[in-house]
């Protein structure tokens, strides 16, 4: 006697937010459009460096260029969205003053201007991509990283901005934002209020996944949204995370957002040296740990969207039918 | 008793070719989109000032802009259109290095970059923007304008650059392009000798409308499509014509381009004082004298496109069933 299949409590196409900036929110979105089309990513927009930082510096703008690489990650899988995504993605290489300005930020910049609309500029460029989903700015405003680290010789010094914070090779005891109370994307704020999943990482753990948690709006839209919060681990250390454990990542989010509840994390077996100390710890705080391969088959350190998106179905069937689990609250 | 209508020679929608760059071409296609939707514009690459100068020092391109602005008047008239078209229309206002920038200029040198293609390049902006026809360079590469001019005291001089020619005070008496023998753009001249109208003008007549009659390839073209030539005389000289009388400019054309037959004429009463002698030159070389209102109603110095359609329009009306006018061959 067979029984009948219960409903699943979740939506067929749950709706994901995913937190945090450059290459590692790329790879988290490439793998997320493998899953469903109800995607918004919500972008770090502290980026002080390169064309983002000449353009934030020339114009006085929000640097566009984390803005534009989760756009290209969304983009159509057409020729068209294809080749806008490729323009979106050019740089120039010049003698002069154009070297290295992405042509994207330009166009995302210019449509700010004309439009006067930051999401209505984000939105049109989506358009133009066919995007599946939405990238939104994290912060309304430019806004710069600062940590203080540990030298050394064990004295406090300040590192400004977030090219300075990444490559910063001492140990970050505590990240700050300036401006210190920055107003958050509203709709970024009612993207994480309305999601079924949050995802955080993987990315550069200080500079471009732990600022949304110090944005009071969002942090308060993260600590209070029914979503489930699901953490990617990194797959090697950055430069500002050398020595750090994938304990030591969790330890550093729970530091500065000590209430935010972590449903699921997953790992790839390759890039944890303490899986059981991270057992332990996830254990403890009733989140979920997932080890999977994430890694491309080549070994080397680039999450494999495929994978990605396998695993972090798996972490969606875990929770299929399973009401208000309260981890880590 | 009736007579049955006779079947129009021409095609219910005109194939038509425009020539020329900047405003004035801009002018032109903004009429003739009233008209048909199979317009082919040829545009004049020798612009070295501004955002497109710099364009072409930095990246070594064919200037973007005059190509921009045809492609900017054959926009869809959407708001998806209108909206790319004022992107690319806008311009950075900057204290550093983008000052002064269009935006569609860098997209569109970036997709030439990208696609390796000049014309597949402005195709996709034309498919951006839904454009209502097609937009190419006259030329292959990018040219240099030189004239000869006779200055006050009688000597003659050389004047290098389109923004030099453009503004010369003296009276132009040849013109050259560098390099004098450029390859044309293929499907330009396909489309000339395809047209059933070639427009020529209005423009600056010597930096925007000669110039496609000093392309060997597009000068043959000219002369020996079976298309007939239709030339919209200014509303104001420029400064590189000024004391220039309506048959002057009839006369430069002619010196530049002897053999080239022009069916038609359309000038605004306002803008020629010598309409007697005007009609008498076209009269001698077979050419049909359309004098029409296609100034806008404020009377100032910009076209009409509603009024210059209709001129237009009166202009191949009155070819209607008129095969193999020999105008001035």
């Amino acid at each position: 006697m067979s029984t009948p299949p219960s409903a699943p409590r979740e939506p067929a196409n749950p709706a994901f937010v995913a937190l945090g900036g450059g290459h590692g929110l790329a790879a988290s979105l490439s793998a997320l459009r493998l899953m469903t089309d109800r995607i918004t990513a919500v972008v770090t927009v502290a980026d002080d460096g390169g064309s983002s930082g000449r353009l934030r510096e020339e114009l006085g703008v929000l640097p566009p260029g984390d803005l534009r690489m989760a756009l290209a990650a969304l983009c159509d899988d057409s020729e068209w969205g294809r080749t806008w995504r490729d323009l979106l993605q050019h740089r120039f290489a010049t003698d002069g003053p154009l070297d290295h300005h992405s042509v994207g930020n330009l166009l995302i910049v210019a449509l700010w201007q004309l439009l006067g609309d930051t999401v209505g500029g984000l939105d049109l460029v989506g358009r133009l991509l066919g995007a599946r989903g939405r990238v939104l700015p994290m912060a309304a405003v430019p806004l710069e990283i600062e940590a203080d680290v540990r030298c050394d010789d064990g004295t406090l010094a300040v590192v400004r901005g977030q090219t300075h914070v990444a490559v910063t090779p001492y140990r970050i005891e505590q990240l700050r934002l300036h401006p210190a109370d920055p107003p958050a994307c509203p709709e970024a704020v009612s993207a994480v209020r309305d999601a079924d999943w949050v995802v955080l990482g993987p990315g550069s753990w200080y500079s471009s996944v732990l600022p949304h948690l110090l944005v009071p709006e969002l942090r308060a839209a993260l600590h209070e949204t029914p979503a489930r919060i699901v953490v990617t681990l990194n797959l090697t250390p950055d430069d500002e995370t050398q020595g750090m454990r994938a304990v030591d990542h969790l330890a550093v989010l729970r530091a500065h957002a000590p209430e935010l509840p972590v449903h699921a994390v997953v790992a790839d077996p390759g890039s944890v040296d303490d899986v059981g100390e991270l057992a332990d710890l996830c254990a403890s705080t009733g989140t979920r740990l997932l080890v999977r391969q994430v890694r491309r088959g080549d070994q080397s350190a680039v999450h494999d969207p495929l994978r990605l998106a396998a695993a972090l179905r798996d972490v969606v069937e875990g929770y299929l039918g399973d009401v208000g689990t309260p981890a880590g609250r």
